[in-house]
């Protein structure tokens, strides 16, 4: 089963926008296991859509098209798609109301114009999912089949995962369930990770499912994805389970979360259940542990605050290790906390060498420490020291 | 002239990299005024690569491959090019020396298949610029052209720009010279940009030269970008300076920059050069401002740090722009700073309807203040906060 992606709009061959929705779409299909060979963008001309729509149809089973549905003259998807079918275009009654609703219940005049999305090609079926007011489609073409999707992230999301990737898997004759679960990891290398892994690796390799793999994701940690293909969920479930349960018996607290968990949200989900509150005094960090802890602590109950101010030298002859100590302590009684961070650079003339770094936790009193070597690039040194200050409290509030 | 782009590699079909290269080239020739109406994603599959390359060259009259030039087996991108040409290869020896010596000046050990990148199909010119160890090349097919470059975004551009884009704009029989200057604009709406310079537009329509266009780009602002075309770089850069003066009479301070300039290194400056230093009061903005100024100024010579917290209520029943001055001032006095900046979201209690924000800059003890009302969505206002807050100070400092 091969599923091509044409992504449309002039906006996007301009730069002004970037095309992440093939990206998007091209994971989901490798990991339903359907081959993307090919991925367009074209723009806003007919003829052009028409030629790479063709193109598709001919060397895939399947084509998405993503964007020119909605209401300008501009989005002309629907009557390229009608014209490689060969058929006119009909009114459908059912979306016509569905637009107007959507219009009145935000209190907005629609404009004639919207309701050309209510247009599409006969034979097409409309995406049962519509957050929005332009409907996607559903376009059998002779044993193949045309897709289209609007180009708003959120709304291509929605109907590919609610009615193309069923309707693809089925035509493909696939196992009806796809599910996976990403085990995020920090602390370890992809080739340490490897390592560990093995023996695993060799068993699944035979058994064929689940499937393991690795993603290098930056200051986002290395995330191991486990894809189970099975009859039914429940099976889907119960596999993804155990293979987790596997994983975590070997990696150990290397795993910090799972799926759309984030280093920050995870830690806050700590504290809470220990009715701990947090404060940080910021040095290298500069704002960006403040800026991720705030935006997943919106009310900051948990997260109280910091203190920003670059290190005032190395006077009073204390180490690094110590200035960190003392700076979460500070953090601590200035916000009135039950738990301090810090992240120390140590001066170029300690001797410690580019891209070493001193992280202090202190948790009612206890300190916790750890020395980090980072890439010495500035901004990954502030990014990955924020991850691993985090981290490091994460492992010693489990 | 038409130029296709082709981005190499299959990690981009997955999803594993977002391909931002087309987008980024996309622009660049927008802005040469060179057409690019297909722009393509395949992997790394030498039938489907050449398949990709063919139809680019009979459809435009250029082709840009972008990534496979590397040293290990995935790499194919020369080999399909020969292939296209109808040439076999050959060992470019000042190619290989220049590897050779990229290697042993980062003191590392060159594994022999590197030399790969050496092998250039006869006929091509390898690129000047050469700032990795993938050598570009520039290959004529008849009377079309193929380039290859690196898919590392900083050694395509440079290639791009240094090579590439003159080689195009000589083939297109062009103006030798067009550039291009960005007037960077915060607090006036596109339909408010528009009306001003509805008058200069008209005019420009008829000169034709030099033209502008706008670019909406959410917290950096609305870009108005001056485009000219001319024989030579003295009187491109002599149009660019008349139509910025030209504009920022009309526009006013609604320009914070030209370029790369963002509204914090604008802002850092004017403090240097006054010898002010500044801190903050961070609440809704919750670290995002310190991430910024210390990601610019990273010395924090000039921001000298900021406290974060939430409000502590609206107890004392003062009025939210009594507060943001309050904090303004208190962030001077805590840091011995001579600014002082805060921006203070008023509680649902207050009255004042969602989105609303309260921003205060005290510059010396005086107080400069301005309420802004905001999409209320918490991740937009905390960001767009943060840029009219600077935009304040940046404005009571010109």
């Amino acid at each position: 089963m091969r599923c091509e992606v044409i992504a449309i709009g002039t906006e996007l061959l301009l730069g002004i926008i970037v095309d992440s929705n093939s990206a998007w779409l091209g994971e989901q299909l490798a990991l339903a296991g359907i081959d993307s060979y090919y991925q367009v963008k074209v723009g806003d001309n007919f003829a052009r859509i028409e030629a790479c729509i063709r193109q598709g149809l001919e060397r895939s089973d399947a084509v998405i098209c993503c964007g020119g549905l909605g209401p300008t003259q501009d989005d002309i998807t629907r009557d390229v798609i009608a014209r490689v079918m060969g058929v006119d275009m009909r009114r459908d009654q059912a979306i016509a109301d569905k637009i107007r609703h959507i219009f009145e219940s935000r209190g907005r005049v629609m404009s004639a114009n919207n309701l050309l999305q209510a247009n599409i090609p006969i034979g097409a079926q409309p995406i049962a999912q519509m957050p929005g007011t332009a409907p996607g489609l559903v376009c059998p073409v002779g044993g193949k089949v045309i897709y289209a999707v609007p180009g708003v992230p959120s709304e291509m999301r929605e109907m590919f995962l609610g009615t193309i990737l069923p309707d693809l898997q089925r035509r493909a004759g696939q196992a009806s369930v796809i599910r996976s679960r990403v085990l995020r990891t920090w602390g370890m290398s992809e080739s340490g990770l490897a390592e560990v892994l093995a023996k695993r690796f060799d068993e699944l390799d035979k058994l064929g499912n689940p499937t393991i793999a690795f993603q290098a994701s930056g200051i986002d940690g290395i995330k191991v994805r486990v894809v189970a293909k099975c009859d039914d969920e429940a099976t889907a479930t119960r596999i993804l389970n155990a293979e987790e349960e596997l994983i975590r018996g070997l990696l150990g607290d290397v795993i910090f979360g799972i799926d759309d968990q984030s280093m920050e949200t995870v830690v806050l989900e700590l504290l809470r259940r220990r009715g701990l509150t947090v404060a940080a005094a910021e040095t290298i960090t500069g704002g960006i542990l403040s800026a991720r802890m705030s935006a997943a602590d919106t009310t900051m109950e948990t997260f109280r605050g910091a203190r920003i101010a670059p290190e005032t030298g190395t006077a009073g002859g204390l180490k690094p290790e110590q200035r960190a100590a003392g700076a979460a302590s500070q953090a601590r009684s200035e916000f009135a906390t039950r738990v301090g961070l810090a992240a120390v650079a140590p001066g170029a003339d300690e001797g410690y060498g580019p891209g070493c770094v001193f992280l202090a936790a202190d948790i009612d009193g206890s300190q916790h420490a750890e020395k980090v070597l980072l890439t010495p690039d500035r901004r990954r040194m502030r990014e990955f020291s924020v991850i691993s200050l985090l981290n490091l409290l994460r492992r010693n509030l489990s």
